[in-house]
């Protein structure tokens, strides 16, 4: 089963980084989707020609990176999202979080518009309902909300099930990270724009069923900057 | 010094993953900076309530996540880009380079245009002279080159040198990323451009030079879409 992790004495890097290195190549090879199963430590520490205390070592790094899970008592997995940390671009180390959320949302006004018109062109109908059910499940948060935080994640949601109705598998991968803001709108802001956001997510889904390019850039834009202006009188 | 890391005692979560949670916390609300160079073990295990061998493991998953440098002999330092690690958004997951590589200039041809005409109003004559010496920089390695591979992370540097000139401190941290490419053009194309960029690398440089926003985006779009004409017939 495993062809490709080569023999990994006689380097200098810690042997468990190097075993990790190797595991994250076995993956990518084989093009192991989340959720796949990986060898058991036996195995893996056999084929490396390394025991199985630096596999687990390995396994470790790994599961810090986002690229295993280890479920207990069942094995080892590849992991959902595989390699991709909370805030991997390190944001929160760039400090100034007002200053931050207000670059964000110059980005996303570049992006999101224009995200929303492919959308709206490339949709098939399975995508535009996942988008629906997100735009729902939005509402529904703001109407039950016991605090402010159960509502961003949802938000943050719908708007990386309309990247994912665009052919390119970027866009959905790069909303969550432009979107960091979500964790940074919490902790600034006191009104929250319950309303204005239901009314402007509706319009986005309207237009997107309708395929319409034009209104749901329109659509994205107006929502994007009713927020932007809460944030820029911070 | 160490004020604000809480008692780790009584959580379910490994304890070397909380005290690596604790020391970027730490890092982050001390806004200390790349280089700056973190309290020894000792200090640290003290404060934490964990033993040494806890730190260094949590050490360890900080230097992977390249959050933390160690420097044998010398100490611990705060990681130089930190917390950015190879491939933050787990791009060599997704597979079938080829498509990866239209997606991501996809992106970039969103992105960059835009990107250059900030730059060419908001470039200080410091970062200005950053950008002509990495594009310098780009022409020597193109004619000098060896081999392909010495040439293009000259041009991803260019590239970044340009959004460093835009007052938001995201995009000079976002092009890296979606420069990605750099790692596949080297493995997928034989034909390179290179007269074509060093043409169309002056043309950016003269337009930022001149603080013309619209030559600026002009010329970065004139750039990507030869490259993007190449892509799409590999």
């Amino acid at each position: 089963m495993i062809d490709r992790i080569s023999n990994l004495k006689g380097n200098e890097r810690p042997l468990s980084e190097q075993a990790a290195d190797q595991i994250q190549k076995y993956i990518i090879d084989h093009q192991l989707g989340a959720g796949a199963k990986m060898p058991n430590e036996f195995e893996l520490a056999a084929q490396l020609n390394v025991g199985r205390g630096t596999i687990r070592e390995a396994e470790k790094l790994l599961v810090s990176r986002n690229v295993l899970e280890i479920q207990h008592g069942r094995g080892t997995f590849v992991a959902r999202n595989t390699g991709i940390v909370d805030d991997p671009l390190g944001f929160a180390y760039l400090g100034d979080e007002k200053r931050l959320l207000r670059e964000l949302f110059q980005i996303r006004l570049r992006l999101e518009p224009w995200i929303a018109a492919l959308a709206a062109e490339q949709a098939t109908e399975e995508k535009l309902a996942e988008v629906m059910r997100c735009g729902e499940n939005v509402e529904v948060h703001i109407h039950d909300m016991q605090n402010e935080e159960n509502y961003l994640p949802a938000d943050q949601k719908f708007h990386i099930s309309i990247a994912a109705c665009t052919d390119n598998r970027i866009l959905p991968i790069l909303i969550p990270v432009i979107t960091y803001s979500v964790h940074l709108i919490g902790k600034l802001t006191v009104n929250r724009l319950y309303q204005e956001t239901i009314d402007t997510h509706r319009k986005i889904m309207q237009a997107l069923q309708a395929h319409d390019p034009d209104e749901a850039s329109k659509a994205m834009e107006e929502h994007l900057r009713i927020n932007d202006d809460l944030i820029s009188s911070l």
